[in-house]
C-alpha cells in the first residue's frame, strides 16, 4: 500500500469506505465487516503517514488535486492544451518532458510487446514508432482483459469546419486498429456544442460539420455494429443517463479547478466553464445504457492526442468521487504542419497540410512546394553532407503513413547519407499519400445518409452487456 | 425613443439591425431598405446620446448590463436572492424598495383593473391584495393578448424535500388562475438538477422529490391537457431543442455576470455556475417544440416569487441577443413563517409553517402555539388598545387564503380595535386552513402514478401552434 501515491491511496480509501458501507447495509457477517473496517483503519493510517493529512471522504489530498497546469504550461517553449499547441523546436514538442509534466507514463517497448502478446497481433506502426507515446493505466486495461474483463473505447472530434486533414485521422486510424484487435465497443463524441461555444459559428453549422466529419471518420472503416457516433447537441437531449453523468461531474469540479486546468477566466462564458464535464461524461459506461445495459463498471480506454489530456486528468480526478472507474488513456504526438513542426496547422490555410478532399495534383503540388525540407541547399552539398530526417516534414509524414518499417528505415538512412535527394523523398511521400487519400475519398462516397443515421442512432451494439 | 433607458435602446437597435439585414436578404424595395437604415442610424445617434457609447452589436451598454445585484443586495436590512431572503422588519421585506432595486414595475390598481377587463373575470385575491405586487412587461402581454396574440405560462419549483408547505402553493394557486382566465399553455419546471447541485442529496432523491412535489402541484387543479410538468434530470436528456437553448444562453452569459447576479465564487462547482441557463431556457417557446411546433415567437409570462427574479433579469438580458422574446414576469411577495415575517421558514422545522401533510389537529396546535401574534399581552390591554394586524402572522395567512374581501376587512378592523381577540383570530385561520389542507390532501390522493406520467410526458397540448 505504502508504495502508492497520495491520490491512489485516497482512491483506494474511498473504495474501501464504500465497501464497508455496502457490507453494513447488506448486514454482512460481523467478522467480514470487522475485517473490512480494520483494513479501512489501516489505510487511513497509511494515508496520514504519506500525506500528513487526515482522510476525509470527498476531499482528495491537497497536493494531488489536479494541478494548475495552465500556469505551468510554458515548459521550455512548448505550450500544450486543448486549444494551443506550440513549440520553438523544428523537431516538434519535447514529448519526454510532456510525460513528466503531465504525470503520465511512457509507452515503452515492454508495453508495446505486451499489447502484441495479449492481442496476438503485430503492434500498429503508431505503437512501433512512438506516435502513440504515452499512456495512463494501460497495464490495468491489459490485466483485466487477460482475465476476460473487457473495456470500451472512447474518442472524439471537435467539428469546427467541414475540412478535415490527414492529421485528424491519426486517432481514428489507431482507434480502428484497437477496435479490431481487442474487439470492443467504441463511442465517438462529436463536440459540436463545444465548437458552438468557442467559435463564431451557429449551432446549425456546428451540427452540420459534426455529420460531415462523421462521414470521414466512418470512412476509416469502423464497424457499424460496434460503433456509436454522437453529436453532443443531439445526444445530450436524447439521453437522461448522459445528462445525469454530466451533472454528477459538474457537481464535483469547481471553477478554481477548471481555471487551473484550462486557463478559463471570469470573462469566459458559463458554457465554456461547464463544458469539460460534457467531454468527461462519455468516459463512464453508464452514459450509454443502450450499450452497457446500465452497467457502471466497464472501464474506458481513450486514444487521443496529448493535448486532450487535461480533460481526462480532470475526469480521472472526479471518477472515484462519483463512484466510477477512471478511464485509461493512450496519447499520440501531434501531426506537424507542412511548413514544419513549430508552425500551426490551420483549417483556413489549405497549404498548411494535406486535406482529405485534396486531388492527386493538389497533394503533389503542396508537398513539392510547401513541405519543409531537412535537405541541404544544393544537390552537391546534400550528396556530401546528407539531409536531416528529424526536421524534414516529408519524412515525418512517411513515419505516420508508410507501413513498411524496413523501407522507412532505408529511406531514413539514404536521406541522412545524401543518397536520397529531397525531391526523391517528396516523391515517395506523394506516392504514399495519393492512393491513401483517393482510397479515403472512395470510401467516404459510400457513406450514405442512411449509413450515417445508423452510426448516430443510440442503440445496442453487438456486445452482450 | 429618447425616453427609453439604455438597455431598451440597445434592444430596439438590435432588433432594427436584424430588420435591416432581413430586408436586404429578401431583396426588399430600395425605399423600404433605405427607410429602415435611416431609422437604424437615428437610433444609433440616440443610443450614443443617452449612453455616451457607440452601439456595437452583441455588446450591451456598459452601465446597464445586468447589475451586480449580489453586492448591492443588502438594502436596509433586506436580502433577497434565490437562496436567501431575510429582513429585520416584522412586517416583512420592503417591497416598494425592492421594485426600485430590481428595476421592475409595481402592479398598480390600473393594471389590476386592466387584467380584469381583458379577461372578463374578477381579479384574483392575490392581485386585489398586492400579494402579486410587481411585474415586467405585463402590459405588453395584455396588448398582444387583446390582438389575439397569445402567450404561455412558465413557473417552477426546486424539489429539495418531499415536504411542501402552504407557502409553496402561492405561485401555483395564482398560475392555475391565470391558466383558467387566459386559457394558455403552462410549463412547470422541477429543478431537481439544481437541488442535486446545491444540496447534499443524491440524484435519485432529487428526482423522487420532483415527482412527489409534482403531485402536490397537480392537486392545485391544473388541466392535464394544458400543462406540461418536467424534471430537468429527465427533460434535459429528452429534448435536443431544450439543450440547444441551454447552450445558447450559456454562450451569452459570462462568469463575471453570474458572479454579479448570483454571488457565485471561484470555489463553486461548475454545475452551479452554468445552472442559471437551465432555469432560463423554459422562457423560450422553442424549448418545447412538442407544444409550440418549433415556433420561437410565443411570449412567456412567468409568475414567481420575487427571489427568482435574478434568473429572469439574466434571461431578459440574453433573450434579444439570441433572437428570442424577453419573458414577462409577475412577482409575488414572500410567505411568512409562523414565527414572524423576519424569521426563515425551514422544511426541517415542522413548526415553522403549515405543511400540506398536516392533520387538522396539527394545524390547530401549530397556529395556537407558534403563530406570532400582533395582539396585546393581556385581554384587558388588547380590548383597550387593539391588536396590530400588520405584524400578526395569523392575519397575514388569512390575507393569503381567505377569499372574502369584506370578511377580511371586518377581521382587520375588529382586530385593530380590540373587538377580536388573538385566540379568536387564530380560530378563524384554523377554520380556513383545516378544510383547505384536507381538500388538498383529498385531491392529492387522486393523483395516481398514471396521472403524474401523463403530466410529465413531453407531448402536444390542447392548443394549436
Amino acid at each position: 500500500m505504502s508504495d502508492l501515491n497520495p491520490m491512489d491511496l485516497y482512491d483506494h480509501l474511498t473504495v474501501q469506505g464504500e465497501t464497508v458501507r455496502t457490507l453494513k447495509a447488506q448486514k454482512a457477517a460481523k467478522a467480514e465487516v470487522d475485517a473490512a473496517v480494520q483494513l479501512l483503519l489501516k489505510m487511513k493510517v497509511d494515508f496520514k503517514r504519506v500525506t500528513g493529512q487526515d482522510y476525509k471522504a470527498g476531499c482528495p489530498p491537497v497536493d494531488s488535486v489536479v494541478s494548475n497546469d495552465h500556469e505551468e504550461a510554458v515548459d521550455g517553449d512548448d505550450q500544450v492544451d486543448p486549444w494551443n499547441v506550440s513549440t520553438s523546436s523544428a523537431k516538434g514538442v519535447d514529448y519526454d518532458k510532456l510525460i513528466v509534466r503531465f504525470g503520465s507514463s511512457k509507452i515503452d517497448q515492454e508495453l508495446v510487446d505486451r499489447i502484441a502478446r495479449v492481442t496476438g497481433k503485430p503492434p500498429h506502426r503508431f505503437l512501433r514508432r512512438g506516435i502513440f507515446f504515452s499512456h495512463r493505466d494501460m497495464h490495468q486495461i491489459l490485466d483485466a482483459y487477460e482475465k476476460q474483463k473487457s473495456f470500451y473505447l472512447y474518442t472524439g472530434r471537435g467539428p469546427s469546419s467541414e475540412a478535415m486533414h490527414v492529421g485528424h485521422l491519426i486517432p481514428f486510424i489507431f482507434t480502428k486498429w484497437l477496435q479490431d484487435v481487442f474487439d470492443v465497443p467504441l463511442v465517438i463524441q462529436m463536440t459540436d456544442d463545444e465548437k458552438y461555444l468557442w467559435k463564431d459559428l451557429s449551432q446549425e453549422d456546428c451540427y452540420r460539420y459534426a455529420v460531415e466529419n462523421a462521414k470521414d471518420i466512418i470512412a476509416c472503416g469502423f464497424d457499424v455494429n460496434k460503433t456509436f457516433i454522437f453529436s453532443d447537441l443531439d445526444y445530450m437531449g436524447s439521453s437522461p443517463s448522459f445528462y445525469r453523468n454530466v451533472v454528477k461531474v459538474q457537481k464535483h469540479v469547481t471553477f478554481n479547478q477548471v481555471k487551473g486546468i484550462f486557463g478559463f477566466t471570469d470573462s469566459d462564458c458559463i458554457g465554456k466553464i461547464s463544458f469539460p464535464a460534457i467531454q468527461a461524461a462519455p468516459s463512464f459506461s453508464s452514459s450509454f445504457p443502450q450499450i452497457f445495459s446500465g452497467r457502471t463498471d466497464v472501464q474506458c480506454l481513450i486514444p487521443c492526442a496529448i493535448d486532450q489530456d487535461p480533460y481526462f486528468r480532470m475526469t480521472r480526478d472526479v471518477a472515484p468521487r462519483i463512484g466510477y472507474l477512471k478511464p485509461a488513456l493512450l496519447h499520440s504526438t501531434f501531426f506537424p504542419a507542412l511548413q514544419g513542426a513549430q508552425t500551426k496547422m490551420s483549417a483556413s490555410d489549405p497549404n498548411s497540410t494535406i486535406f482529405l478532399t485534396d486531388s492527386p495534383k493538389q497533394i503533389k503540388n503542396k508537398i513539392n512546394k510547401h513541405a519543409f525540407s531537412g535537405g541541404k541547399d544544393t544537390v552537391e552539398e546534400h550528396r556530401k553532407l546528407g539531409g536531416n530526417p528529424d526536421v524534414d516534414v516529408s519524412f515525418m509524414y512517411l513515419t505516420f503513413f508508410l507501413e513498411d518499417d524496413e523501407q522507412l528505415e532505408k529511406i531514413r538512412q539514404e536521406y541522412s547519407s545524401g543518397d536520397l535527394l529531397t525531391g526523391e523523398l517528396k516523391k515517395l511521400l506523394i506516392e504514399t499519400l495519393q492512393p491513401m487519400i483517393a482510397g479515403h475519398q472512395e470510401k467516404r462516397k459510400q457513406v450514405t445518409d442512411d449509413v450515417i443515421k445508423q452510426f448516430m442512432s443510440p442503440r445496442k451494439l453487438d456486445f452482450n452487456y
